[in-house]
C-alpha cells in the first residue's frame, strides 16, 4: 500500500512538493488539492491587473504540469477543514484520508479588521482578483470620459494604491505608466495624463524588506514616473467615493489594497498556535507540533527564524520548504531521521514601471535599468513552461518599445452602469446585463 | 457644424466605416458606440471557447484602433432604441442626436422560439461566451474524474454541438482535437480519448454554404477526428441532462449551440420591415427605405441580390458594406449622387482541426492542408493589429507541434460544486464560492 500524501494547494509550495515526491516506484501516492485548474505565477499576477499580460500568459493547467507524474493525481476542489487527529481533510464535503499532509494553502489579503473595505478596495492574490482590478482600473477612465462635472471626473482619474510592498509598487507604478504612456492618445474629453496615482504606506518607506539606500531609489523611480508617494499615512476609511487620510478626504474612484496578508479559515480547523495573522507555527522540520505526519510550507506557515524573525512570503521560501518536505517523506519511509529546514536566501527584487527595478542578494545591491534586468531575467527563467517564456518575453519586448499593453479589455460583469447611477450607488457593483 | 454620424457598434463594418469617414479636415464628426470597449476578431472565437487562444489575441480596445482618428469619438455604452424620425439613438437611457446614422449592431444567437435552451446550451458570439464555453468545456472533464458512475461520467464527457455551420463545425474539430491529444494525459481515472463529440445538423450536409465536394471533404475531415456527424437530425429537446433527438435522447452534460442568428431587440424600436429573424430591410445603398439618413451595415442588414437571395454574414461583407457606407456620406456631403452597392464575393472558408480547412473562391477550390493554409494566412493577414497577429501565428506554430492548448484555464464562478449537486440539480450554475 502506497504512502498516501495529500497537498492543498498547488501553488510554488505544493506543486515543488508534489513532483519531488513522486519518484516513479509507486512508493508514494500523491492527491494534489487545488480550487482552481491552473498555477500561478504569482509575481506577475500585477501584470493582468493591469493589462501587461493575459492571464493565460502567467497561468498553467496543473494538470499539464504534473502529467508525466503518474504517481500523482490533481484534484479540483475546496478544502474546507482538517482533521489531524482522524488524519482526513474535508474536500467539498466528502472527508479524504492521509498519511502524510503538507499543507500550502497561501494567504490573502486582510483588511486589518476592515473586511467591509474589500468591495470598495479589492485585493490581489487571485486571477480573477486580477481581471476585477484590471476592470476597475480601464472602466475609470471610460467612466472620466462620460463625466461632465471636473470634480467628478478627477475622482474618476484618482487611483489610490494602499500598501508600499512590492504588489503595490508594481500596481502603482504600472498604472501611472497606463495612464501617462499607453491610453495617452485614447480619450477626446480628457487628458489621461492628468491622472493621478497615490500610494499610501505606513511605514517611513516603500519596500521596507530592501535596505534604505534601495528602497529610497525605488520611492525616486516612482515619483518620476508622478506617483504621489505618502509615507507614515495611515487610512482611516474607505469609501466607494475615497480615502480617508490623516489629512483628510481624497475623492477617489478606484482603491486598490495592497497592504496585508493572513491565514484563510481553514488555518483555525486545525486547532494548533497560529501567530497573528493566522499563519501556522511550525517546527524546525516545518511539520505541526505534535502532528509529525502534517506539514505548512509557503506562505501560510510561519517558521521562526534562531534570531526570532519569520521567512517572509516569498516564492523561493515556498519552493525550498515544498523540496525539503519531500526530502522528510522519503527519509522517513526508508527510516532516516529528518532534518531541520534551512533557508538558503539568494535575495530579493521588486520592479517600479517599465525599466527601473531593485534587487539584493547578499553585498550585491542593484538598481535602475540593472536592477529591472535583473529582476526580467529572473522572472523569465522561474515562469512556468517554455511557451509562456517566449510569449511574455516577446510581449514585453513588445510593450516596451510601444508603451502598449495589450490586454486592455473589459471583460466579465457588464460595462458601464447609465449615469444616473454613478453617483447615486457607487459602492454597488452594477448589475449584469443580459446580453 | 460637422455633419455627426452616430455609428451602433464596432464589429468590422462599423469599424470600417469610421475609419473611412473620418477624412481628417473635420467635415465630419463621429460617435462610435459599443456596449465593450474591444473590437473583437470574431472568427477565431471558436479557438478562446475552445482554449486555444487568450481573450486577448482577438481583441483589440477599440480606442487604440481609432486613436488616430481624431474625429472618431469612441463612448463605451449600450443602445436601446432608435428614433428615425427624431433623428437619435438612446445610449444608456440619453438621447443622443445623428445626422447620419449606421447601424452595424450585429446579431445574437437565436434559439428558434426555443429561448429556455439557452441555459442548458450556451451560444457563442461574444468573448464572455467564449469563457463560459470554455469554463463548461474543461469542468466537464474534471467532472468525469470525480464521478465513479460510468454512466453519468460518459454523459459529463459527451459534447454535443447543435448546427453544421463553420462555429459548429470549428467547435467540435476543436472539441475532438483537445480530448484526444491535448488532456490526453491529464487524468488518471479514465482515458480523455473516450470523450464522444457529437454534430447534430438539421441538413443533409455541413458547411452548406460550400459546394457539394468541399462540404462532403469537410465531413470526412470531422470523421476522421472522431466526431460523429448526425445530419438531417433536429434537435426537439435540450435539459442539463442531454438533448433529445428524433431517435432517442442522448445524454451529454455539455450542450453548443451553433444553429441560427436573430437581430436584437433593438431592430424592432426602429418600426421599420424586418425579415423572418428580424433583420433589417435594406434600400440598394444600404439604407432604410424612406430614411436615407439612416444605414444598416453588416449581420443586422438584410441585403436583397436580384436573383432574390440574401447577403451571409460575413466579415468581408460588412467590411465592403461599412466602406460603401462611408463614401455615400463623403458624396452626399460633397453634393454628388449616391451608389447601390456591390459586393464583391472573394470566396469563404472554413476549417476543420488543426491542419484541414477548406476554401473555395471563383473557380478555386481547395481542401485538406492546402484548404487550412489558405485559411491560416488569410486569418493572421485580417488580425486586427500587428502584435496580435504574431502572437497568434506563434501560438499557432507552438501549438501545431505539440498538440498544447495554453489557455486552459477555468476563470469566473467557482469550480466544481459539491458532489451531491452534480447529479441533483444540473441545469442550475454553480453557486459562486467565497474566495
Amino acid at each position: 500500500m502506497a504512502h498516501h500524501v495529500v497537498i492543498v494547494g498547488a501553488g510554488f509550495g505544493g506543486l515543488e512538493a508534489a513532483r519531488r515526491l513522486d519518484d516513479g516506484d509507486g512508493e508514494v501516492k500523491v492527491t494534489l488539492v487545488d480550487r482552481q485548474n491552473y498555477h500561478l505565477f504569482q509575481p506577475l499576477l500585477y501584470q493582468v491587473a493591469t493589462a501587461g499580460l493575459s492571464p493565460g500568459d502567467i497561468a498553467s493547467p496543473i494538470r499539464s504540469l504534473v502529467a508525466m507524474h503518474h504517481d500523482v493525481e490533481v484534484r479540483m476542489g475546496d478544502v474546507t477543514a482538517v482533521d489531524l487527529a482522524k488524519k482526513q481533510v474535508v474536500v467539498d464535503g466528502s472527508p479524504v484520508a492521509y498519511d502524510s499532509l503538507i499543507l500550502a494553502a497561501g494567504v490573502r489579503h486582510s483588511y486589518f479588521g476592515k473586511p467591509q473595505w474589500e468591495g470598495d478596495a479589492p485585493g490581489l492574490k487571485t486571477l480573477d482578483d486580477a481581471l476585477e482590478i484590471r476592470r476597475r482600473v480601464l472602466l475609470a477612465f471610460e467612466h472620466a470620459e462620460r463625466e461632465d462635472d471636473p470634480a467628478r471626473r478627477a475622482a474618476w482619474l484618482t487611483f489610490v494604491v494602499v500598501g508600499g510592498g512590492p504588489t503595490g509598487v508594481e500596481l502603482a507604478g504600472a498604472i501611472s505608466e497606463l495612464a501617462r504612456f499607453t491610453v495617452a492618445k485614447d480619450f477626446r474629453r480628457f487628458d489621461p495624463r492628468t491622472a493621478k496615482v497615490v500610494l499610501v504606506e505606513a511605514n517611513a518607506r516603500v519596500l521596507s524588506a530592501f535596505d534604505t539606500g534601495l528602497s529610497g531609489k525605488a520611492r525616486a523611480s516612482l515619483e518620476r514616473l508622478h506617483v504621489d508617494v505618502r509615507l507614515q499615512t495611515r487610512v482611516l476609511d474607505v469609501t466607494g467615493e475615497g480615502v480617508t487620510l490623516p489629512d483628510g478626504f481624497l475623492p477617489a474612484r478606484t482603491v486598490l489594497w495592497a497592504a496585508g496578508v493572513e491565514a484563510p479559515p481553514l488555518a483555525r480547523t486545525l486547532g494548533v498556535e497560529l501567530d497573528r495573522s493566522g499563519r501556522v507555527k511550525v517546527d524546525a522540520d516545518l511539520s505541526i507540533p505534535g502532528h509529525p505526519e502534517a506539514y505548512v510550507i509557503g506562505d501560510l506557515a510561519c517558521f521562526t527564524l534562531p534570531d526570532g524573525s519569520t521567512l517572509p512570503g516569498l516564492a523561493p521560501v515556498a519552493v525550498q520548504q515544498g523540496r525539503h518536505v519531500a526530502t522528510t517523506i522519503h527519509a522517513q519511509l526508508s527510516g532516516r531521521p529528518r532534518q531541520p529546514f534551512e533557508y538558503v536566501d539568494k535575495g530579493i527584487m521588486a520592479t517600479v514601471g517599465r525599466a527601473s527595478g531593485i534587487a539584493q542578494s547578499g553585498p550585491l545591491r542593484l538598481s535602475g535599468m540593472l536592477g529591472w534586468l535583473a529582476w526580467l531575467f529572473i522572472h523569465i527563467l522561474f515562469l512556468i513552461g517554455f511557451r509562456n517564456r517566449v510569449l511574455v518575453l516577446f510581449q514585453w519586448a513588445w510593450a516596451w518599445f510601444t508603451y502598449g499593453r495589450s490586454a486592455r479589455l473589459i471583460t466579465g460583469t457588464t460595462p458601464v452602469p447609465p449615469p444616473g447611477m454613478t453617483g447615486a450607488t457607487p459602492s454597488k457593483p452594477a448589475e449584469p446585463v443580459t446580453r
